[in-house]
């Protein structure tokens, strides 16, 4: 399968290229609006997976581009950029694509960080609006410990919460989403559901400031 | 220490009721607005702690009384009542006393439950705007995994997120939190972080009916 990482330059873009191209044969596309900062970084990961004995060809390429080609497109870019990065992409995306969303609104406030939800009510609300009709919306891949992503070598023995209306997008991204090992996927419902599951990433930061060595958490449902 | 469990008759109650009798060696009050069930739960609890080899006395009180005559106040009610046990026990609180608030706000939707806070923004916002100035007033035990906690039997381990103003307040609750074998208390900061900590408990309920096998959950931070 084709993956496009939107925004596939940052630090959960990168540590989703960068396992997905580890333990799978899956072709990962990193896209950025800027396309030479996207080949830049592919280059920087086909040289660490290279290192790690894994050679795989990884190509950037403008956002666009990227979605084009791509069956699954991550938008792993900021809240902030998701509304647009899917108008930018829409008219590339297929029937039977599927749009995956990561990003979560966050506002720090006086003593922490807390969920601050697009109007929409999330950001998997507000890309399901903003999609084509024909394309499958799924939040996923939200609290996941960034750094221990990104070391492909780290084990992470966490969980992502997966929320989508669309049963067949959600199948697809709860099996990529195991493909990664130490990544359990665990079914959080519909859209309508997505609140709960994007709030848990200021809830994560709060967690992390607040408690010694504790830090780059990812969450474990047991 | 003297803690009661106000709503101790309820499953969080019974949970902690159980837990603290058996790990620990602080009294355990069990309040009710009914003092007969009250004092019928503290003797099912006996005889349950007496059965794993635990002879302990554990007393029923009518909620006013348990309060007055503890130092630590676990509003084990539910959230709809949380304002009136407030205001029922204000009178019997002293400076220094602990109010616990364990209850989040849901509601019901079409795929799932729903965060649904009070006005005051969170359970823990509403007790602390309701108790009086010099008692300390700590959200914590949200989500615990009812089932497990009230088998004294059972692995834990997962933990359990507290948030207050009160150094003190928090000191005190992280440590009995910590004298639950198996439990670890972690600190997600100040009331105002409280609807991220609450709304954990919707997802975890979203989770259990999205997948198999996935019952009476708790969360562990990796």
């Amino acid at each position: 399968m084709r993956i496009a990482l939107l925004g596939g330059t940052g630090d959960i873009g990168e540590g989703l290229a960068l396992r997905w191209a580890y333990h799978t044969d899956h072709e990962v596309l990193v896209g950025s609006r800027d396309p030479e900062k996207a080949r830049e970084k592919a280059d920087e990961y086909e040289t660490e997976l290279s290192s790690r004995g894994r050679d795989r060809k990884v190509n950037g390429f403008v956002n666009e581009m990227a979605a084009e080609r791509a069956k699954v497109v991550v938008l792993a870019v900021p809240p902030y950029h998701v509304a647009d990065t899917v108008e930018a992409v829409a008219d590339g995306l297929e029937d039977g694509d599927v749009l995956v969303t990561p990003a979560a609104g966050m506002k720090r406030g006086d003593d922490g960080f807390h969920y601050h939800p697009p109007s929409a009510g999330s950001v998997t609300r507000l890309v399901a609006d903003a999609a084509p009709d024909d394309v499958g919306v799924v939040g996923a891949f939200h609290n996941l410990a960034a750094g221990r992503l990104a070391n492909v070598d780290a084990e992470l023995g966490i969980d992502t919460l997966v929320v989508s209306d669309d049963p067949d997008a959600k199948e697809t991204v709860m099996r990529l989403a195991e493909e990664i090992d130490g990544l359990r996927a665990l079914d959080a419902g519909g859209v309508g559901n997505a609140a709960e599951v994007e709030s848990v990433t200021p809830l994560l930061v709060n967690v992390a400031q607040n408690n010694d060595g504790m830090h780059d958490l990812g969450v474990r449902f047991q």
